[in-house]
């Protein structure tokens, strides 16, 4: 096994970290989906770059205009789990060689319409001739200390809640790249949700308005991964008692007898929200989020353990610490 | 020829920008070195993202702790050329699989150096799979919209200056990568100015406190390149007196029978500032520089003419728009 594939990514993150001069009273822990500085009292400034890299990001039927469009959502979503709004952005474009004017000018339409759609601009950028296509977002926004989400806040009875079901981008990548069969009325559902995935920041925003939410997370790397990440991070464990699976990845599962539970926790690129929130005020943050049009859907609880565990007709399972990690297979 | 190295990086640069939506009331306009935001009335966020790439910005004798510190060092130029602190930076890095953990370990010591060097810090950043390096920094600080040097101010009767002399990195190109030969006195600090290039953050911070700067870019482009983008983002000719051409360059010129002038005009990744400076204040500019341990080279005036024109014992040569544009070759 090559050596990047057996470290994996939070190895290596890792492994850089601990080459790094820590930046004195940064408000953000390093490792949450983004960082900060805080320009005065209580007011940071948001940061967040993430890179969609050609040959492990983009599916041969993914378009351009898709590619660039998913590399903005992607850093929208991180945006989204902090409740924060993206301003603008800047893009590090690598080229291949071979690419024409036709091509960049549907990088940059894509560009702009994963920004617009959620009310922010791209500013700026660079460019440089690269062996595969490389869009390196670096997103801005502002926000308050006191209302950030982070992800190390979830206490013991807290409610475990997603913004959406699970599954469909882990069916949607079968059929894409394994060539998977699916019925058509579902096929179009499950394959969009990869080529046109969406960020939840309207839900993000009105959760951290509510002041209900104590550790918030995007599911971008896995269901089983982010909260196991919430629950690391916080100290604490879950007690699980739904798998949040979409209806079209169970008829997927079924038809191809896969089980359902894989697709839904241990897929990924999905950019739905995990977040804990207080049992007290759960009532006002769901109906908040239904007041967007979105859904807020109680999967768990937070519990006094380390483990994360899921219980069904009185069995308990434990759901490993395995995800979606880049490099790992 | 392929498509990329046809259109050339200002083209792609037009393309993208002619699919975005402009943001309004931008402090900047887009083509300059570095974007920002107006955050509170005349209080700039400054943002910066620049993208090294293993295949084209790093020779075979570089290391990974070099490539990486100068990743960081091509975005702090950036910066001092509008005369900003660099407070932090995000790393969004692209990794080949075949890296191990020291490979790894070097790309973040490299980081660190290039931050710390001039009192930034890394504070996140996200990584992935990718088949060359990528390391793609966005770069975050502070400014005054007052005070901020932008590439549009040139008048004529200006001066035109540099930090410092040319050629260098042209020269230890030519030796690291196509074998060049050059007396030992001076072979390592042509190949040192490629491997660890230095940013003018002293010299940029202190000249934009003097308020005496006009417009100022960075050479990364090559001394040519930069001089014809201040003189078209302002409108304005330019006549030389005087190419400053670094004596190890000149050197190395005459040993391989190369025009020195076209290492000093034609060169790249020379991470000086090119600047107009009101000649009223040159004195105060180049006092103020001084006092860092810097120095600013007058190398010509402002005119109101279209082109760039050199002087030398009574004649004229024009300066062709030409640079080192990635792509172009």
């Amino acid at each position: 096994m090559k050596d990047l594939k057996r470290l994996g990514e939070r190895r290596i993150i890792e492994l850089i970290q601990s080459r790094l001069d820590p930046m004195p009273r940064t408000p953000i822990p390093f490792n949450d989906d983004v960082a900060a500085y805080e320009i005065a009292k209580g007011n940071l400034v948001v940061l967040k770059t993430d890179m969609l890299v050609g040959k492990t990001d983009v599916p041969k039927s993914m378009t351009l205009w898709q590619a660039a469009r998913k590399a903005v959502v992607m850093n929208v979503s991180d945006f989204a789990a902090k409740g924060v709004q993206p301003i603008s952005a800047l893009v590090s474009l690598g080229l291949p060689e071979s690419y024409d004017e036709r091509d960049i000018e549907q990088i940059g339409e894509g560009l702009n319409a994963g920004a617009r759609q959620y009310g922010a601009y791209i500013i700026g950028g660079d460019t440089g001739e690269a062996s595969d296509l490389v869009i390196a977002i670096a997103m801005f926004g502002m926000a308050e200390k006191e209302t950030l989400m982070l992800r190390n806040g979830a206490k013991p009875g807290d409610i475990v809640a997603v913004t959406g079901a699970f599954g469909k981008t882990s069916a949607g990548l079968r059929i894409l790249i394994r060539k998977f069969e699916a019925a058509d009325e579902i096929k179009e559902v499950l394959v969009n949700s990869v080529l046109m995935p969406n960020a939840r920041l309207k839900e993000g925003l009105i959760l951290c308005q509510t002041k209900s939410v104590t550790a918030a997370i995007d599911s971008s790397d896995g269901l089983a991964w982010s909260l196991h990440e919430l629950a690391r991070a916080s100290g604490v464990g879950m007690s699980l008692e739904k798998l949040p699976i979409a209806v079209e990845a169970q008829r997927f599962a079924s038809a191809n007898k896969i089980d359902p539970a894989t697709l839904a926790l241990y897929g990924g690129e999905e950019y739905e929200l995990v977040l804990t929130v207080k049992s007290e005020m759960w009532r006002k943050a769901e109906t908040a989020v239904k007041r967007t049009g979105g859904s807020l859907l109680r999967i768990g609880e937070v519990t006094s353990g380390t483990s994360i565990v899921f219980e069904a007709s009185g069995k308990m399972t434990e759901i490993p610490s395995k995800g979606y990690e880049h490099f790992k297979k």
